[in-house]
């Protein structure tokens, strides 16, 4: 009896240790598939130089869904097409142009200076003429409460700091966003007439970062812009200068932006599939979003998601990997500035009561990768945990609780699918992300590569595993 | 008596406990201090825009000697200091050049395209008419004894590529570097008149990557250079479009290098100390090498290491860390050709009877860092390792048994001083390594900050703890 268990012992043994080495070997050829053949560099210089900006509603939006249809195609789907649904379209409408007045104590004339910024996503535009009017500088939203009664009919400055002592950049921005998000309607409720907020950044640059503001259907809306971050230390230090002498310069800014809505439009999730040979019903979804804001070539935000996506299904076909379960690759329409196509995916998915078992988004630029983290059951979390020392070579070497993507979200609140998401070293995202400096140049072909090669070996043990 | 035990057992653990927590808010304090203060960013833009290239006995490594001593000093180094060595002094003397001529079977005239080539660090000149000649291409060293016969007269093409399935690309390096390293000897051993060889890089660029080459003394040197990889690829083409037709056009390689050494000259490494408290007999030496290659700024290579090395006392004497253990932090003369001051500074250890018990490098990249290597017995071994949950929330979450660097190496095998060195993402650095893309702008400020808090972190340890 002691030897049939001692027996029984050494063949599961055999077996798990015999399963992880087949693992490693196939991960390995995953790994070298995409690092010598891979093609989501190539593919990224055309999203982002052949077609461009592509937020929602636009050309770019447009153009960018027939080549990822036919990119899909070509990269060997079973079965690619695009699911429909409304998007919003906002339209950024003109040249934002701010500038500051200054006219010195006993001065006729005024000085200028242009200062670099970029309205708001979704914000409303200034009057035809501009907004002029003097500047409150506010350091937080405590700073705004304490000022209330001086902020009427002024333009609000919230000259809040990206906080430089976190090590994941993620947290000072969900730490400084909220300035973005709520910044306009919080000064509007005091009767401010624009906004312009620090942009979420540390970057050693000058350039403005745009992203999503949401109006408090409770008050006003008004104009908003993101500064520069020179140019933000400038103005403050202006401002600044004035309270400290006893013959304060007069101070003005004046701003024109032009942001407004059209009518809802069509878009599309770009969707590649390949059919699963023993469970096809249970499907594994991975994706990236296809739109990026209108200031750049969204080339981390997010073409790296996408082309890391395709880079997988490619991959898989080369090495003639038919998967045990269906996978999805998904590229995901308006998650900037509507999440519009994340939700019809999942509405769609409970409509047609799919089994979705497992979901993975890379959303967070095209840098090195460094860890996953994961959104499920203690079961789940322990299965995915146990798989790290497969993966851990090739560069995601954490693993941890909590994480998957915006686009994905949906499907973990209709189904309580698992998700993950792709982490890569966080210390440049925030110099370019919204900035007119997402572009080609700022990814590197080999850390993008790795974000698909350690995607790719998780995708693959989830389909051979299940979750 | 087991109570006694129980007692004893509780304050151990407390004072470690105690200890682990007072050490986790210590490198907490060190790293805001760096990312919020950090003064590495703009040295680095000092010492690669305002001095640049510094390759021993140039006019840059003079100014950057000069720089290095005076910012040691504004550090708050007890005491800085020169130490004199005598550095090679290896000049590039021209313009390097080269061009394939193509004269198609039947035709009168040559055409002519200029390569992207760099000569090789300590190569010589080609005579002032250039060399001229028919190209071999091989693609290995054993192509090259295969092909021995063919290779009197000609110019030895290394087609060597760099091997991009490593996921550690200073793995790739090794691999691909004895093609500069002995090349040229191994081409001259058997007649050949120069030698071209494939950048030891993976890039998407056509910059050529320089380095030492290493001529063998039994046989005749020979001008060498190395080629962009796009260059090389075109070459290869052009050079097999040949061999596959029945009309063969004409191909010949035309070079011109003016490399030469001049005798022997006066360089330093450059010293800062802060002076022990309680063992101020114990040496912990830390640094990075000040001279770099005269075709670019040398930034990841090595202004990086010298800059972080600044930055860890900067820190130091701001947070007012007193250290139990004299600290050097030091600027090495020559790592690039010669490795000069690593010798000098482990002779002078030598003839003083020093006692150096750790020594910590920087000198592969100023990417964002990802793990420690560490050399020295298990015991010291076992101690680094412990350490690593108090390092890892910083970036190196990877503590491995090997590494150290070129300039503590010397040290090293004098005394059996452990060492370790700072492994920042390579996926970046053989894109720019010795060629004429490694600038400051390549260089991101928080991954550098972030590698100095690194080694902030383990030579705050070290001093601590001992080794």
């Amino acid at each position: 009896m002691r030897k049939l268990s001692l027996l029984l012992f050494l063949s599961i043994v055999g077996i798990v240790v015999f399963g992880q080495k087949e693992d490693s070997a196939f991960i390995k050829r995953i790994s070298d598939e995409i690092l010598v053949n891979g093609k989501a560099y190539e593919n990224l210089r055309h999203l982002t130089k052949k077609i461009g900006a592509r937020l929602a509603g636009s050309q770019g939006m447009v153009k960018s869904e027939h080549w990822g249809l036919k990119v899909m195609q070509e990269s060997g789907a079973d079965k690619a097409y695009m699911q429909e649904c409304m998007v919003p379209h906002w339209v950024r409408g003109g040249e934002d142009r701010a500038s500051l007045k200054k006219k010195p104590s006993g001065a006729i004339d005024w000085i200028r200076k242009d200062l670099d910024i970029v309205a708001l996503g979704n914000s409303i535009g200034s009057e035809k003429n501009g907004i002029s009017g003097e500047v409150i500088e506010v350091k937080s939203f405590d700073d705004l409460e304490k000022r209330k009664d001086e902020v009427k009919g002024k333009i609000v400055f919230y000259n809040y700091k990206f906080n430089d002592t976190y090590i994941n950049t993620f947290l000072a921005y969900r730490d400084a966003s909220q300035y973005r998000g709520q910044g306009p309607s919080r000064a509007a409720k005091y009767g401010a007439k624009a906004v312009i907020v620090r942009s979420m950044s540390h970057a050693t640059d000058n350039n403005p970062h745009t992203g999503a503001t949401r109006y408090d259907s409770n008050y006003a809306k008004i104009p908003a812009v993101a500064i520069g971050l020179r140019d933000a230390d400038w103005l403050s230090t202006e401002i600044n200068a004035q309270a400290e002498t006893t013959k304060p310069a007069q101070l003005e800014l004046e701003l024109f932006t032009h942001g407004h809505f059209l009518p809802d439009t069509i878009g599309h999730n770009i969707i590649g599939e390949l059919k699963g040979t023993q469970f096809p019903a249970e499907i594994i979804t991975v994706g990236g979003h296809l739109d990026s804001w209108d200031n750049c070539e969204g080339a981390h935000d997010d073409g790296a998601g996408c082309v890391q996506t395709i880079e997988i299904l490619r991959a898989f076909k080369a090495l003639g990997y038919q998967p045990k379960r269906t996978i999805r690759f998904v590229l995901f329409a308006n998650e900037e500035n509507g999440l519009r196509g994340g939700n019809k995916y999942a509405d769609e998915a409970k409509a047609k009561g799919e089994k979705h078992i497992f979901a993975l988004e890379s959303d967070a630029g095209g840098f090195t990768p460094r860890s996953f983290g994961m959104t499920g059951t203690e079961e789940q979390f322990q299965k995915f945990l146990s798989w790290k020392p497969l993966i851990a070579p090739y560069g995601c070497t954490e693993f941890n609780r909590g994480g998957g993507g915006a686009d994905i979200g949906p499907l973990n609140r209709a189904f309580k699918t698992p998700t993950a998401g792709l982490n890569p070293d966080s210390q440049r995202y925030f110099d370019i992300h919204h900035a007119r400096n997402d572009v080609f140049e700022a990814v590197n072909k080999r850390e993008l590569d790795l974000g698909a090669v350690n995607m790719a070996a998780l995708i693959y043990l989830v389909d051979k595993y299940g979750m």
